[in-house]
């Protein structure tokens, strides 16, 4: 079945109807772009995910990277991928054009990175990990550090890593135990050891920029005693060519359950103490510049996990309308022919709840990715704030929701094709591996719970709550429809049950209960995001609701569907967090109570 | 780790404390037998399940067996596996002892399979699928085809598989197309083509018994046209020794996702019209036969997928009190120690999600167990029906609700893990993508929906449903203590729901709702298998609540993790069927009113 990455309606709807990126044209970073522009990037990410990246989806994944103790070996599609991504300048997209840049909207690079993650996402990891590590430096890091690594970064010779986690230390930084030693130079000694470092080993790049976190000696215990160094793999010479090995090894590859053709590595630092490391900006603030990257990997992470559901979705879709099984009544004689399986309501529950969760994740990453827009453009400093913390309140949701369940969706992918699902002769299976790992890093999707509930929620006391409740009711205003309406109508309760639950939270969190709150962080984090959701799908079902008043005949079938989706979420997925309303008014110690010993 | 395949406490909680299966013993069938001869067996069960099975799950895994054209091969451990548990008598473990078999309950027998599938799921399918098949030829072949096969099959020279599947038709098997045509020595010429056969072909066995669904030249059209038919891979010489070939030729392996030790397989019957096979009982009557075989095997399908879920578990249980990140107040401080996870709300959440999904299921599964005991050895024929009728409805569960709730387990499982979840060096992942198969194979889940909402609710005009609520009722009565009677009042409104729900589904299914009502079987298998398993933790937990008054110390803890888990399942689980409940009395629509085009 050869069939586009993503359908050629969804982009454009999310994009130009739902979130009108036209209007992002008028502000003056974008004012030398036009939607065609727009669109010819977008293309351009098509044609380049479908011949470059899509190609080798599954050879990555069936014929993983080795090592052979000097070298690591990956199949050579990758570094042509690798090299067309940023021989097309998709690299800088985001950067100035005196940069070297193409000065685009955070919402169309998103959206073009959809088309590689959809193809490809462990090909796709090498480029983003290093735009993500480009962009610290970018930010944060002195002229020099700049001058020497970002431009070689943008054009494709050097790639980066961030390497934070420690094999003792993973969600708790705190603890991480990697030293810097200050040099002579000014330069600093590293040593230590990382795990989980992806992209930390390969032959893409003539050199690796490894972003790590240690501590420099005598720094304050926990998180306010972390630095961040750049770490190369070859040390520049003069020119600015790598020449000298630096004293990172890898100490072998992880074998993964999906992401294959990613490396994960395990990197010891400095095991001849001769690791030279630069540090970014401050001592001590490498948490805090690492968290900026953090947030914006936190959106690539959900938006990626839609993706891969997005792609498992299309593809059981695809099957589902030529696969033949079974009859419905009232054809039901073993001599009448067999229906498509698209036909069985079930099969149809399976699809429809497929679509809710990939275009709803879809919908919403991209809703931040033009929070980010709107930050990086507006200019009154009030309105810049209020959609900063309405970012801040949203990334643990763009991050978790889309993660736990575009894997749910992945699943169902599987259970449409059967039998065939389970083989790895068809591909759905692939991104079911793929995305598990999405609930995992950046952070677990139980950080982002916690997060979320005793965070976020409260930054500047509440604002980015009553902003999300003021665009909200926006959105609910316009709902008059036939279709709508209802739809907003059974959404209300909750909302009100949400605004009855935050000041008992508030209280809760500072009293005995905490212990209980904690543990039931989960369920805040299903209340709030199938909220947020459900609101994400309105929007997407107002604009479809209008459009059906005028649209071409042959788009109506496109526009129902939305609405169909926004109604299957609203009537089967909201109704769940009944549950969780219930367990956090009534303090449920169910979890908390249990004690270790009565595993 | 080095840990037990299963706590030394649990199998005896079910069987002896549940279950009282030592009222077993009264029964004329087992008389001879005694809890120590039950022990014994469990026993040899453990000890082989660990040196010959637990000992390549991994290994299986990651050298799947391969082709060349000409033989399969695989590593020798399985076939060690294969050979210790036919050598100790597993495969006639449920047979006379005049036939060379041990007698023993199914319920004991089910409890030993728990062991060689928490092992390793995928060498046990080798000799699970050969006792299925010979179960069969027992029951249904004519008394030469029985001397022929079955003796070489319980001692293991010979192994079976069932061959239903056809690329064409997996879930409607009306619509195979193998054909048998009769030759003039009583026998028959098979042709066609079979696809995802277990066990299809290796090297384990002198021979390979296929029980392959075909139609006979002239048969009916649909279920009411297929027959049974004995089709070795070796045709037998008078002596009874397989001798010369038959053709029935390898078309080639599949690769699975998970479950990759057990061969799965494309096979072609008669390419060169030379495909002998002999006919099992009446013509026509196939599906029936195999049909009593798959009612088992759904049941051992539901038990699999629970002792899957168990193995990680207790695996992510482990690792949750060796594992130590981050801290708990009043320990806030970095310079304090870190505290192992499983202090941590969120993954108590998690391990006691998975604790309530495994145990319930296992709870279930055996529970099923002995009704087959029951059904087997009572001698009142209205209790034999009723027990049987009770069976048939549950029967769709057993199947379902494990496979579904096993890989929610070993999906939290993962989490636990986190990072290292995510490798192949641990081996939760594995479990994962095992399980997966079991929501798929032997019915998929949707179509055990199907079953239970359209079949099993109603046969016999709604008697198991009675007596199952009867045996509810008895257990709800007994649960009078402070841990248990809360249980059983929160449960109260569900089982009011459903049978307010009972006479709707009746009319609905015979209206034109019926399409909505199909939409939504799967609302109705949730509403009705979440009531089960909340009972079967009432279940566990009076026996716990009782068995506290009276403990040593040193079990207590046992006990007390059994009354949190039910807690768990009825406070957190169960209140996600109201949305069902809504679903079914409102007919939603949003499934069967989505329309193909509109995707």
């Amino acid at each position: 079945m050869i069939q586009p990455l993503i359908n050629p309606k969804e982009l454009p709807f999310q994009l130009y109807e739902v979130l009108d990126t036209e209007a992002l044209l008028a502000r003056e970073r974008f004012s030398e772009h036009s939607k065609d522009t727009f669109d010819a990037i977008l293309n351009t990410a098509d044609k380049i995910a479908t011949e470059k990246f899509a190609n080798h989806n599954a050879k990555a994944d069936s014929q993983e990277p080795t090592y052979d103790g000097q070298n690591v070996h990956m199949i050579e599609e990758v570094k042509h991928a690798f090299d067309a991504y940023s021989a097309a300048g998709f690299m800088a997209g985001r950067y100035d054009f005196d940069e070297g840049g193409m000065q685009l909207p955070e919402s169309i690079m998103m959206a073009c990175s959809g088309f590689f993650m959809a193809a490809n996402p462990s090909t796709a990891g090498y480029p983003f990990l290093t735009v993500a590590a480009a962009n610290v430096i970018r930010n944060f890091a002195s002229p020099t550090l700049v001058e020497q690594f970002m431009p070689r970064m943008l054009s494709g010779e050097f790639t980066g890593t961030m390497a934070l986690t420690e094999p003792h230390a993973g969600s708790s930084l705190a603890d991480i135990r990697t030293q810097a030693t200050p040099a002579d130079d000014g330069s600093y000694r590293l040593k230590g050891s990382k795990l989980y470092i992806s992209g930390g080993e390969h032959q893409l790049s003539e050199n690796i920029v490894h972003l790590v976190l240690a501590k420099i000696q005598g720094a304050p215990a926990g998180v306010k005693g972390i630095s961040l160094f750049v770490v190369p793999k070859y040390r520049l010479d003069e020119q600015g060519n790598p020449k000298t090995k630096n004293d990172v090894a890898l100490a072998g590859l992880i074998h993964k359950l999906g992401y294959r053709g990613t490396t994960s590595t395990a990197l010891t630092f400095g095991e001849n103490d001769d690791c030279y490391g630069y540090l970014v900006g401050e001592p001590h603030q490498g948490l805090r510049y690492m968290f900026l990257m953090m947030n914006e990997a936190r959106i690539g992470v959900g938006f990626g996990a839609a993706m891969i559901g997005y792609s498992g979705y299309q593809y059981s879709l695809a099957y589902a309308k030529e696969r033949t099984q079974g009859r419905l009544p009232p054809h039901n004689s073993p001599t009448d022919a067999a229906t498509e399986i698209i036909n069985h309501g079930d099969v149809k529950r399976m699809l429809l709840a497929q679509k809710s969760y990939v275009e709803g994740a879809i919908s919403l990453c991209l809703y931040a990715a033009r929070l980010v827009d709107d930050i990086n453009t507006l200019n009154a400093e009030d309105e810049k704030r209020s959609t900063e913390e309405l970012l801040d309140l949203l990334t643990p949701v763009v991050k978790a929701w889309p993660s736990e369940f575009g894997v749910k969706a992945n699943d169902l992918a599987i259970q449409v094709l059967g039998g065939a699902g389970y083989t790895r002769e068809y591909p759905v299976e692939q991104c079911w591996r793929d995305n598990r790992l999405n609930p995992i890093h950046e952070g677990t999707n139980g950080i982002q719970a916690l997060d979320l509930l005793t965070r976020k929620l409260w930054q500047a006391n509440g604002a980015g709550l009553r902003t999300l409740q003021h665009r909200m009711q926006q959105d609910f205003s316009k709902a008059d429809g036939e279709f709508c309406l209802p739809l907003v109508t059974a959404l209300s309760p909750y909302l009100n049950e949400l605004q009855g639950l935050i000041p008992k939270l508030a209280k809760g969190l500072h009293s005995e209960d905490q212990p209980t709150l904690l543990a039931n962080a989960q369920c805040f984090m299903n209340i709030f995001s199938s909220i947020v959701i459900s609101w994400i799908w309105i929007r997407q079902a107002n604009v479809a609701e209008a459009a059906l008043q005028h649209c071409e005949q042959a788009d109506k079938h496109y526009y129902l569907g939305k609405i169909q989706a926004a109604k299957y979420y609203i009537h089967w997925e909201l109704p769940l967090i009944q549950r969780d309303i219930s367990l956090l008014n009534e303090l449920d110690d169910s979890c908390s109570g249990m004690q270790a010993d009565w595993f």
